[in-house]
């Protein structure tokens, strides 16, 4: 399959790594106007973007064309624009060790997402919309914890490949789906200490903020 | 070789197991009048009622007794007093997966230290007196965000033999060795957090408490 990517963050790049293992020609989307050359879109782009992006991909999509967007914390009816025009409408990211968070508008959507992570050797669990704030607020927060006990001890054998990737972007996406009085203070604490040992500047002055509110 | 042992701090309880796993017979110490019976004592207690124990045992010990005491934010050096009655002194407290901080007053105390923890299946690893409070105090920040990940995503494989546990009064006494300020106000929001949800009221209550200071 020919496949196109879009955006920069790390859940779009495990995908696309995932799909380049499983043999897929997986190629940087340079100009939407390209997208006729491709069977798959994978749309990497985090939680604040994503409907600007659907947004201005919709006059480039076409009938038949497979789009994946990697968010953890929305579900697949922000892609609806695209679904209009045809396209098979899939959210598939990864939340634990192989195994990817899925939600699908219908029945194809979900056996094509299974293909695709099944290539990779995971597997998929199904989500509805409704639950995936709730579950990428979780998952960021155990792995901005791990990744902060790695670095406090070096004596573990943690294997590194537990600790997971987080973007900055979306921690701070994923905490306004918090309720819990406890979870949100630990959240923002942990994000602020994660900002200062991993010199992420604007994930610890965000958590400041959001501290001092 | 015949084992008192003396407390119920975590650390004790995992060295007197492993003892009993290499075969050793461990008698909880029920009277330090019985003290003449065994060749060696579990000092299990605490960081901050290690001294009055000391003192107490003072006139039970006796020439050639082996005594560990297993608080990893202490040296060997607390056990001073008992020393001057010829004990060989141990500090030997878990600090990692099969690792055990090892401090000896001298080279008897090292090997008996090296014999008993490799005859568990782990390794030693030496410690200076004055390494051994911040040494503790990272590695219960550690433990604790360990846990407080486990807590929040029930989706990782993460083996829970690596969580290490943690009793809340040495929790507290190992926070006064960090002197980073980022670092302590982490330790504080985690402790909070872990008093809450593994409901360890009195360290949640420290917690406030010191972050109110």
């Amino acid at each position: 399959m020919r496949v196109a990517h879009l955006g920069d963050s790390s859940a779009g790049r495990e995908l696309v790594e995932g799909m380049m293992g499983a043999g897929h020609d997986v190629v940087k989307l340079e100009d939407p106007g390209d997208l006729r050359e491709f069977q798959a879109l994978v749309v990497g782009v985090g939680d604040a973007r994503l409907e600007a992006t659907v947004e201005m991909l919709e006059s480039f999509v076409f009938d038949g064309l497979i789009v994946i967007h990697t968010c953890l914390s929305r579900g697949v009816q922000v892609l609806d624009p695209l679904e209009a025009h045809g396209v098979v409408a899939v959210a598939a990211a990864p939340f634990a060790q192989k195994r990817w968070a899925i939600s699908a508008l219908d029945e194809l959507g979900e056996t094509i997402a299974s293909l695709i992570v099944g290539e990779m050797g995971a597997t998929t669990v199904e989500y509805r919309d409704t639950e995936r704030p709730g579950l990428a607020a979780r998952v960021y927060y155990a792995r901005m914890l791990r990744r902060l006990a790695r670095h406090a001890d070096l004596f573990e054998d943690e294997p590194p490949e537990l600790l997971g990737n987080v973007d900055s972007e979306e921690i701070v996406a994923a905490f306004y789906a918090i309720e819990e009085p406890g979870l949100r203070r630990s959240y923002l604490e942990s994000a602020r200490r994660l900002g200062e040992v991993e010199l992420r500047e604007e994930l610890e002055l965000w958590a400041l903020q959001e501290e001092n509110k």
